[in-house]
């Protein structure tokens, strides 16, 4: 993630700034606001701005809650509490904002989710750079021979070196083909004088799906969650994981409470469906249930055993 | 507005932090920071929380205007222009959160803006007060003569009178109904224990629609000017109008260039139809144009010589 | 339900439509097409449009796996995988229009869910009917002494009477109040030459949460299972699970597959959280465990108990 | 647009279909369903679905306007006054459901509409076609000197076949690296069985943003309208404007009361700032107005005159 000079130089102003404010602050956010958290090779992830805390979400739930409250619950009770039963508008009253850099597979299954606000650099009005992705070796694996979307083995050290190759090389040929249609250099210098170049908003197709994009993307904590079960899942892409994970360090930073709730309640524990339930009832009950008469199907029954750690 | 001790002093507290933080915040909107701005006879507004300035906005624009724009634009114009050419996506990059009282039929207007996040008290969970809304005299009035969904002459003092008087006393008995159904006071004391009262979710169904509750309410900045551009309108009924005159106050606090940007193009100015259009020409060509032959119905030709001043 | 004469005969008016279309149908949801299922004493529930079956679900995931699917996964095992999985989108693709008349209370809980389009009754344009909600004696229960936001033991017949006596008495009186403030009767005469009424915008106020409104409904199938799930929970007011209930049964004829997967994996089964996957395999390894040592507080205990059948 | 003879035949048969149903149908659009219109040089639009019409925004509005309603206004008239007035609701009612096939870069324009369902051909899942867009020379055009993101005057024809020899020879080379990477050439055949290839979620990446992609896309009529308005309009790109004047088409089949309002007070016409409208008004009284003293910047000014045809 090599940021120019002149970024590092911004991000160093953003983070001297010291405001008084009324609002509630989270000092372990604050800690790291601004600061990009690098993710893949050309990659990052940044907090840059951020609404509400812990309480904020205690206190919008107490709205609902008003007089007749006789006592005060606990606040991390009450925030297990509204996770655990789907109470999901209180988690609607934070909001954060990330400016985040990725490739563009990658924003293309980010961009799914529609709860958000995006502002994504525009490709028709400025001169994207010369920043495509390249996974790392053990990372490059073979199409899953169980799984019709994921990833299987890992390539040979031979076979991986090729494949680098092969995508650089076809990553450099993009870029040059792209600088080529605009006639304007990385720098913005006109390459042949004797040429007009085609706009930047058709260029641009040239470049190929691992060049890196960036935007803020800004949502509630409700919805943040939600992406991020999903997508720091095993199922989901290695590449966009590894975001999600970034992210889910930010958020143990800002509200601590939600973070431990959504450990607890979202990414550990399992669903069990009606047939699945009783399959536990019968084994808790010491008889022996076989997939066959379970009324799961074989891959239902393998995921099921899974999640029992059998 | 009668606030409590307790909510005066709750208020207060919130008012006297002070904290440090490397956001961007907004001293003019930091003032008034937790204080209740009345509206109507009960209610208020509060803004409770707020993310971002007039300048994340020209920040989230020139994401999508990086590297490329050689000469920056003043921040001004820019927002100005996107104002103007609906790009509406950087006004999502500021959230504020409101804490609002309000009778229920005006809620039931206010709650049809989906894009918002909102907790409102539970009457299933907590007792109402008895609070509700009674209209000043002036704004007694009519049904309007000309507009199926409007008020027309204000009423005379006496009729006036007599329906305060009817709605004073109706709005009384439908809360001792509902006290007494509850069979629990206001303060929560039983009231004849050789009952058991029917439970909170059943007994709100005697109150009437004047009868005041309160949400925490939050958006995005566009968002937000999409409902005050409609609910400040004068089409709008007068009392949500009453409450989104007081936020437009907030706004200019928040984001003065955004807020005149408003003014400017969606409060300000008018929309022409394409045979609108048309007239327009034709009378600045010095034409005299007639309704009937102007391909404009009666209702819009009035609403266009009304927005011409003529 | 009294729908009136005009009512019947716009509904077999529509009903005996037959026209043809190239679209896919579904016979068994034509049948009900555009007849009012009862709910509660005055409300209903018709289906009066949808786009799309079962097939159409299929055919949006498939879109996904185009070419390179080789073996064609049974139809109903992909529904089922797809709901298992939280592959929510293919069930977008479906889409469901509803009239329904509601009590106002109920109105507010519905509308909460904002992924749906809404178009309400105007009590700004029209005047409401006389009709308001009086639960069934067997409904009349009093708080619950354990939760506080339901219901617990119902009535005595004694006690259920007065109760409804009062709220018949107060819906009666807050209609007459009504009616005086418009200065119309029911039939739009006007009552007093002498006053002028005031506009309908105002009037309704004087209603209580009992009275009925109406307003077409639609949403996907998705956002459709959603509501249905929370809304016909236990943990509901019976008032809206009623509403729910009736919508269930149109589900199960329009797109009978999915419906059997949301029984099977939505309203059936359970969702166990870390600690609570914990303690069931601790109980089929045959361990005794108790809640003090188990993670779980005594509530979610009782909860995870209860969903065992222990 | 070469469609397979699979895919000829599929169509074919969904044409056959004849059943009869309840709804309301379109007769002027169920004579195109399902029809491939061709978009681009290997793109096309398909309405696949729908769901109500113009009567049905209509009855909409009435719920809205029932009992009161004393004259019937006529469907026309309602239905200008609704879209003058954005009263957008009842045109949320009706719903419609396209298949497309558009190249990547059109669709991650077309995806930041959020109010709308997707499902996309998944590239994680299947192998993409080798299939990309190649812009005809009439639109390969330089980038414009005046409008920092659209596109000025057309290539020389020496260069335009220079720029698309370009596009061609790095739209192959692309694929061959896409295929090689798989290990699987486009009929699913291994290449070498000495190497495991990549999995096809890594192996996308090397494809440029002009090959094609396809989805189902639904959406409702308001958010439809103003889907085609941002982007018929002349500043968007030209191949997205390719799609939406496509689908104007089928809306006009579909809805012409609603399209022909559409342009009357979307498309056509021009709104006018508050500083705009005093220009006008001192035009119509005979002023001479310069733009130094209007209150109008220069890009201002010059978008009012061209408004107004000066």
């Amino acid at each position: 993630m090599p940021l120019t000079p002149e970024q590092k130089d911004e991000i160093e102003r953003a983070r001297a700034q010291s405001n008084l404010t009324r609002r509630a602050t989270v000092p372990a956010l604050e800690e790291i606001l601004y600061e990009a958290i690098p993710v893949l090779d050309h990659g990052f992830v940044r907090v840059i701005d951020y609404m509400g805390d812990d309480n904020a979400v205690v206190q919008a739930a107490r709205v609902s809650y008003g007089r007749g409250t006789k006592k005060v619950s606990e606040d991390k009770a009450l925030i297990f509490y509204l996770l655990r039963h789907r109470h999901t508008t209180p988690f609607e009253m934070c909001e954060i904002k990330y400016h985040v850099k990725l490739p563009i597979f990658v924003a293309r299954q980010w961009i799914r989710h529609r709860t958000a606000n995006v502002n994504e650099y525009s490709a028709r009005y400025s001169i994207l750079d010369k920043e495509f992705y390249l996974p790392s070796p053990e990372h490059l694996a073979a199409q899953s021979s169980t799984n019709r979307q994921g990833r299987g083995e890992v390539l040979s050290a031979e076979e991986a070196r090729r494949v680098l190759d092969l995508l650089r090389e076809d990553s450099e040929r993009a870029y040059r083909g792209y600088v080529e249609l605009l006639n304007h250099d990385e720098e913005g210098r006109v390459i042949d004088p004797g040429r007009t170049g085609i706009a930047r908003e058709l260029a641009r197709m040239n470049l190929s799906l691992n060049f890196y994009t960036q935007w803020y993307w800004k949502t509630d904590l409700h919805n943040l969650l939600h992406f991020l079960d999903l997508r720091a899942d095993s199922h989901a892409q290695y590449e966009i994981r590894a975001y999600a994970e970034a992210m889910i360090g930010t958020v143990e930073r800002w509200v601590p409470m939600t973070a431990e709730a959504f450990r607890q309640y979202r990414r550990g524990g399992a669903h069990l469906s009606a047939a699945g339930l009783e399959v536990v009832k019968r084994l808790i009950a010491g008889e022996k249930v076989e997939q066959a008469e379970s009324g799961l199907s074989k891959r239902e029954w393998a995921e099921l055993m899974a999640a029992l750690g059998r």
